[in-house]
């Protein structure tokens, strides 16, 4: 699956993944009121809602971009329905084919990380059939419980051959509270990341592992020194856009040939149509305003790009 | 709810959360037939076994034991029938006056980690009406990406008067990878331990705090310190029995006044009629060989306590 992402990436020419994460705040009006006047303001209201604008944004989109992250707390919300919206949402842009990351950040120990794998990424017997369950081609994995918590999703990986990204250093503000923690002088994430290359030299694609990393934008300098500590694994960046990291910020995270990393935006392209920017395209055509800023997020991470 | 857990915990004289982690491999032959029978070999299928499984233990163990903890990975498996066999499972525990612990190790950032928080323990906003998903009464938490993860928990904890475990020191092996590297001379999952201090003074119960911490069984000598660091935390300890962890390992864990930790054991209980002890029940008899593993561990409990 790394190298169907990689041969999509080069496709589109775009290093871009569209987070779908929606929030009912980010829905227009029109959407929101003919889903409860079928399902009334339920879950399942809810749900159908999420699901009709997703699908929106998707088919707007699907032709400019390799992948897409949904993720599943924004579904989670909304209970078992919620879920089945999830479920919708990743078959569906499997059939678009789009390559799905499945922004779950699970993590657990042994036979536990081993049915969360199975949940996402793999099969579970049932009798004499083996079935999937969500199905999506990439997880996120959290490392804190060490490799008994990662390494069954690296077998899963191997099995199926999907990938992982595995939490190194992440965009939010307080991520520095543990994993900036400093070991003999280095910081618990560099730590994290030499597991990560250890981890991936067992699953090599073409040209990068099965097991990448997730690094914020937020964090450029430290990308910097993450790039060099993994240098086969992809970093997933999230934090480009409404969380502040800009395109010039992302160009640690590339390896020369331009590829490397696959950049993520979540409001930025889905609630598009509430920026002033997009605002001409209006409430009916949210679609189309996310399109556009996908167009723009191209153009911004390719002109970072050339410019270094 | 941690004063329910509290009160629950001393009516019963039981400091025991049976882990809800259901295999198909535990479950009896007869209960898989049938269930295969009416739903195929499908994921319905499993999920009707587990819940027929769950139901039958719950009935025969509930009038013993505080509280329950469904992990919900070993459900998830199944998809979204698999989660439905789990709220199900929540909500017939509840019906049972069982506190019931979601095991879901959920964590991330922001507005996601809440939408998690909402999913888990809170309500969700759908046009007028607030309504709940999965609605467990605790849920377990992963640390890694610091404050900005854990205080939407803490948030809907306080709102909702529910609880939170965060992971502190974990049961297996390899928990040290990372937890614990060596920080000022100090363990990252001392570290933790204070945070969770600091978190649990924002919302304290009448004795203990919502939030509470997980400490594995396997490692005493550590449990011994971080019960000194977070004298007012709950400490869910996993690991017991089939981990390894006994009974006499336990008493680290506990105040003087023999409350503050509460003991999991999952297979040791949910699947007791497989163990050559609890042999003569019979497969048929499954449930009372499941009650017959809480007697023994509640007993065992007991002696290393009266003991120390």
């Amino acid at each position: 699956m790394i190298n169907k992402l990689v041969q999509k990436i080069k496709g589109t020419g775009a290093s871009i993944v569209a987070g779908l994460d929606p929030m009912l705040s980010y829905i227009p009006e029109s959407i929101l009121k003919k889903a409860f006047a079928e399902y009334g303001e339920t879950l399942e209201g809810a749900a159908e809602a999420i699901w009709q604008f997703n699908k929106e944004i998707i088919d707007n989109i699907c032709d400019l971009i390799p992948a897409v992250k949904p993720q599943i707390a924004m579904y989670e919300q909304f209970g078992v329905e919620g879920l089945k919206a999830f479920q919708k949402t990743v078959n569906y842009c499997k059939e678009k084919d789009l390559v799905v990351i499945g922004d779950v950040k699970r993590g657990d120990i042994g036979s536990t990380s081993a049915a969360y794998a199975t949940a996402h990424l793999g099969k579970v017997t049932v009798g004499e059939k083996r079935l999937s369950a969500f199905d999506e081609d990439f997880a996120t994995v959290n490392p804190y419980l060490g490799s008994d918590g990662v390494k069954p999703f690296v077998e899963v990986c191997k099995k199926e051959k999907k990938g992982i990204f595995v939490l190194v250093k992440t965009s939010n503000p307080s991520s520095g509270e543990f994993q900036d923690r400093l070991i003999n002088g280095r910081p618990l994430y560099e730590y994290v990341g030499e597991k990560v290359d250890e981890w991936g030299k067992e699953c090599m694609g073409d040209s990068y592992s099965y097991v990448g990393a997730v690094v914020g934008a937020t964090y450029p300098e430290m990308g910097k020194i993450l790039r060099k500590i993994m240098p086969k694994a992809y970093i997933l960046v999230p934090g480009y856009g409404a969380q502040g990291g800009k395109g010039a910020d992302l160009v640690h995270f590339f390896n020369e040939d331009g590829l490397g990393a696959i950049v993520n935006s979540s409001r930025g392209i889905i609630a598009a149509w509430q920026q002033e920017k997009y605002a001409k395209f209006g409430a009916e055509h949210f679609g189309e305003a996310s399109r556009a800023a996908v167009l723009d997020m191209r153009e911004d991470i390719a002109q970072a790009l050339e410019s270094r």
